[in-house]
């Protein structure tokens, strides 16, 4: 089964690492434009395109006990003059500097780490995420939509690529090839639908044959999905063309205490409002794929089965 | 045949990789008190053993198209806010901190790096080269011995390290069942004779049934060996217990415009005095080690082919 999970962050770790041993040719497709962090810092400086995503990927797809994932893995003090650099990042900006693209870069490194699977930039165009929010404020950054400066309990009405990308033509083959696509878990609008915003992948995703399975959030995020529904999530993730099959919402739930501590970051359980996702004419898969109870976090091995089982 | 190669900078390079794929056997003995650049920058702020000539052995030892010797041998820029550190140094520091050892770190990446052969650090007791000049003022660390501040016209009379190093057993071990153990080349105060300084390494060098050859320098170097002839080296390393039972001195000439070069910086041939050699009861090898006469430096093929001669 050829298996592409779109997305960049830890949710898209979290897949890939569940599928990475129970599926043949498994590809990441990666959203490119982290802007915050060790990763923007070397964007801004080497103006190389962000590492971050792709980094996060191949970890999960390198081999638990090697050596070079530990390392890829490592991030110096922050209080060092390697500023919290992480390893994985410097060693593929190297890479990109010797090699002099990054695609060749993400080849090596795949080849060094020995990964199972392929990592693909959704492009290479080098760009940045904009979002406008309801009071008509535009903003500008992956970084400043994921760690809002502006009033979080706004809004985003409309986010958009500055200036626009393209598609990386080895993304939209391994979608149109694919026998199932995942698309999610992560951050709404600063990791999932930013691959959606590229030009050639809401395409691709219409014309594959593959299965479009969607995996909503666990919980909502400030300033991206504030009081957002699992029917929300979805009318954003179709309203950018990603055209899902099934969504796959959590069942289980967290711990009363632990639930208490999101509360206080505001983030809240995303409710599963079965009616009005049927509405949106997807299917609701709905199921235990949680982490447990004391980690509201999707679980590798639970969701990997859960998805595995609805593609068949 | 079991080699033994005692030096560190450049010059172990150079012997390194001619050996490479002509000894089986190889061992890089290497100082550790290097204090500058990029490796003085790690070795200051994370506390760990100066990973610079160590990261030369491993790219000598490497294979030659592997893509992780390229980012071994790989630096940043320097007008970035990564100044200008060598890939490997982080890469090195990376596993130090990883493993928690300088000794494993260098384990790992001599696996990593697949290189053949082994490289032994001389000590892992954290300690500076220190220098006492003619006119009786002490200078301290490799750095300014090697790029001195002071007049370089004033002699060198003494060298020792603070605090005192005892010897890795492992090199001990090395040197004790060597064949072949070359000295050099290479600067004389600050990268051949801190090897000899360390406790455990003169006693070893007097024990082993190796054949022990120093290779002497091409020309000299202002502020380490301002006016030395070849005999000059022989009876310092002598002085510190290296104990050669030959000297291996270059009969090739430089071009006239390159001599010249050379001049300008205060560099000059060595002259080979073949009978003050002679009364220190040291055999002189006299050859062609050079590159060509348009680059003085020791030819890795020449010199290594030159060296099993020798040892036969």
């Amino acid at each position: 089964m050829k298996v592409v999970v779109i997305g960049g962050g830890t949710g898209s770790f979290t897949v890939l690492r569940g599928l990475k041993d129970k599926v043949e040719g498994l590809s990441a497709v990666v959203s490119m434009f982290d802007s915050g962090g060790s990763t923007g810092l070397l964007r801004d400086e080497f103006g190389i395109l962000p590492p971050g995503d792709v980094r996060r990927c191949l970890i999960a797809l390198a081999d638990e006990n090697d050596m070079l994932r530990k390392l890829f893995m490592f991030r110096f003090d922050e209080h060092s003059s390697l500023q919290g650099h992480s390893f994985g990042n410097l060693f593929l900006t190297a890479l990109t500097e010797i090699t002099g693209s990054e695609a060749e870069a993400i080849r090596q490194a795949s080849k060094i780490l020995r990964i199972k699977g392929s990592v693909l930039p959704v492009s290479f165009d080098n760009c940045h995420v904009c979002a406008e929010l309801e009071n008509g404020l535009t903003i500008k950054g992956e970084t400043n939509i994921d760690v809002p400066k502006h009033d979080p309990n706004l809004r985003i009405v409309k986010t958009w690529l500055a200036p626009e990308a393209k598609a990386n033509p080895e993304a939209v083959d391994a979608i149109l090839q694919a026998d199932l696509v995942v698309i999610g878990p992560g951050d709404l609008f600063s990791s999932i639908i930013p691959n959606l915003l590229v030009k050639g992948i809401p395409e691709a995703l219409k014309k594959t044959k593959a299965k479009k399975v969607y995996v909503c959030n666990l919980m909502t995020k400030l300033g991206e999905s504030t009081g957002f529904k699992a029917s929300d999530f979805v009318r954003e993730i179709k309203r950018y063309g990603g055209v899902p099959d099934a969504v796959v919402c959590n069942t289980s739930k967290g711990s009363p205490v632990l639930l208490k501590k999101y509360a206080n970051q505001n983030q809240f359980p995303v409710f599963v409002d079965e009616k009005e996702i049927e509405k949106l004419n997807v299917k609701l898969a709905a199921g235990d794929v949680m982490s447990t109870p004391e980690l509201i976090r999707h679980d590798s091995e639970k969701l990997a089965n859960f998805l595995i089982k609805l593609a068949r």
